[in-house]
């Protein structure tokens, strides 16, 4: 039997590993566009934040591995362009602009997601980047090593934004962060979401938000940015807009899609065709709380999912177990985490919400070092059912956020969840955890 | 109605306050032998670390907070000696010997635990102390200062053991660890205990296992020690062999009591007598894991039990939820947590128990500060239920531990906990979070 992978990233590597692993008679094809295979996507803002280091140091595996030990036909620079599912074959196009077509019996598209463009002038001008296949990566370091970049404009405030924001203010350069909403982040409420703000101007980054780009235009060598209000002149620009997914081949193959043009997959990752399933960026998930489709393109499940259609395809019937959307970033010296759904999000998906914020201390009141930790949860008013939570601070957020999407995954009540023996001892937490204290107070609302 | 406590900690001023915010016309008497109420016992060491902090910085309120605005009428200085159930009186002993008997229609025994003492020669000497009371801190404290303290002998690897070398070694002191057994932590699998000598040593503390105290000895303002294989001089020995329940009133009237002499209490906090409540450190509790009495004395307990016992006596029945055993604490640069059951409880409970321990990386294997941590997980072979967990490390493993402890209270599977969506990102964990990497690698033996 020969399963073909497209895409040769985290979710189609480890489908293309573990399906080998699983069975070695298996014939694993994977045609991947880039020279680039299972590398540490989400490393790359702190890659380009150290001169020192190489791009290549985020490869976790080297093609060659997965060629030689592992016996994948892993083909780099193979760009697919049809799906043909009557005759189940991929066609498209090698490195060397030869066309070939390669027969499948069982397929994964795993084509992850690509960086949304703006459609405004100077977007296309080699001073402006993104920031998503490792190649982009190589590109922006040596853009700032050759043009000796000393300032940049960041468009866009969400995690890879202000990740990256964080990155070149390690290196030292004048940021500007310009956003057409209100906000960072829509999930965050805005009390916490002004803290970010706070943060990066503390810093010296100079933040605008309600601010759009209308134009890009080269400046000497330099780059001239035309917002809304006024304009400003850098050396480097990232695009930085959020990601769409790359579900063309699989919509031009007639497979259904889901939300935000994501691939529409069941718990086995399986698309509307049987023989072909989806995973990781491109693909859609169902969310533990509302039991409805989403589309949450995060790695860990590009990695869960990798492996549960290797166990499928391979005869070990493997269902997924369904998201909460727990997510976190650094940026700069604040931990900002989240699971589940937003107020907004839980009102939309048909609850009857409640929320509130605490603030509390990430140590016990007393101890050195203590800092101020905001928590955010939602749950609903009919069941008392937890819903979801946020957290910013300046440490103990990014782990404290996995003790509630646990509790999302058990369904928890608040009650329940305030119920819980949680870790105490003052260089860690009070007495009462943060999240203990926020659980408390929202149940007086309940 | 008349709410009587005996013991004004954590435990019994958390339940006279919230008695007394339930029900204004409520009197509440506090009984407490020593001066001090509400503090902080578990900061002494890190108080004890820092020359320039007053013990005082402890307190959370004072007595004079909770006799003025709070409306309670406490009364320090007051030690009991006796509960006569029949005439429903407590009597004893006040600050000027003499003599009071009190009524009471509600009674909470909330006396907390004492240091176990070892009956050895000269264990009563003045340089050797024990911590308990926020009174014992400021005698340790004084005594470094009176005594120019340099050396120090602490007998005893647990918790508070460990946390007086730190403070003792923040001092920069010359310490020796001295302990009975062959380990520190009789929970911890070996391999992740054998760590704990080794930050120890590192830091350049001398440790003595499976070796015990015999006698000790004034020696020139100074005290000898002697070991059963050798003797040391130093100036000063912290006793931290355990603690043991004050449990002896409600034994005389007559009472049940629970493991390890702690106070039978049921999930109302009522002891074997309807009128009389248990809760903090003397009191038991029930194990989530087994649903067996257990006597685990922690802080969050102690505080979560004063506010139930206060909605029972006020006529808000409130049931406590049962534990699972969440500790954790910090010695030198290391985090060590644990929840639930160890391999040896889980057998002695009669699961059927499996282990592992996996080493992982507390953030993602590229990033900068990555380091070792170490997760243990226990599970049950008949029914895939995870049991208990412990974690150490130099970050990461106090918050983390959080997870698991959510997991345990609800009854998840390791196979159910391996399926949750935890945060990534590369400063805070790798892809799979070294507990969702424990889980997968124990799911191999089940």
């Amino acid at each position: 039997m020969r399963f073909v992978v497209i895409g040769g990233d985290a979710a189609g590597m480890s489908a293309a590993s573990k399906a080998k692993r699983n069975n070695p008679d298996l014939e694993v094809i994977v045609l991947e566009q880039s020279e680039d295979v299972s590398y540490s996507a989400c490393g790359m803002p702190y890659n380009i934040a150290d001169p020192d280091r190489e791009m290549n140091d985020l490869v976790v595996r080297t093609a060659a591995v997965f060629r030689g030990k592992q016996g994948i036909d892993l083909r780099t620079g193979h760009k697919v362009d049809r799906i043909d599912r009557q005759n189940k074959t991929v066609s498209g196009t090698d490195a060397h602009s030869n066309r070939f077509q390669i027969a499948y019996d069982k397929l994964l598209i795993a084509t992850g997601s690509r960086p949304k463009m703006l459609p405004i002038p100077g977007i296309d001008l080699p001073g402006v980047k993104v920031l998503r296949s490792l190649e982009d990566g190589r590109r922006i370091k040596s853009y700032i090593d050759s043009h000796n970049v000393r300032s940049a404009v960041i468009i866009g405030g969400g995690y890879i934004g202000l990740e990256m924001v964080e990155a070149l203010c390690e290196r030292g350069m004048h940021v500007q962060l310009v956003e057409i909403r209100d906000s960072f982040l829509p999930w965050l409420p805005k009390a916490m979401d002004d803290l970010i703000r706070t943060e990066l101007e503390t810093h010296e980054v100079k933040v605008k938000l309600e601010t759009s780009v209308t134009r890009i235009e080269s400046h000497h060598d330099r780059l001239k940015i035309f917002y809304s209000d006024s304009e400003t002149v850098v050396d480097l620009v990232v695009l930085a807009v959020g990601v769409v997914p790359n579900s063309e081949l699989a919509a031009d193959a007639g497979l259904v899609l889901g939300p935000g043009f994501s691939i529409a997959v069941d718990r086995y990752l399986r698309t509307s065709d049987p023989d072909i399933y989806a995973v990781g960026d491109c693909a859609d998930a169902f969310h533990q709380v509302t039991g409805q489709r989403v589309w949450i393109p995060l790695a860990l499940r590009a990695n869960r999912g990798g492996w549960a259609v290797a166990d499928n395809i391979t005869g070990r019937a493997s269902d997924i177990p369904d998201i909460v959307g727990t997510a976190v970033f650094k940026v700069l010296d604040l931990e900002v985490a989240r699971t589940g759904l937003s107020f907004e999000e839980a009102l939309n998906a048909g609850f009857d919400p409640v929320e509130n914020i605490i603030q509390s201390s990430s140590r016990a009141h007393a101890h050195p070092g203590a800092t101020t930790i905001h928590v955010h949860l939602v749950a609903d008013k009919k069941t008392g059912r937890l819903l979801g939570a946020s957290m910013i601070g300046k440490e103990g957020a990014a782990h404290r956020i996995n003790a509630l999407a646990v509790a999302l995954h058990a369904s928890m009540t608040v009650r329940e969840f305030f119920g819980c023996d949680l870790a105490y001892a003052p260089p860690f937490s009070p007495v009462w955890d943060p999240m203990l204290t926020a659980a408390n107070q929202l149940l007086k609302k309940l």
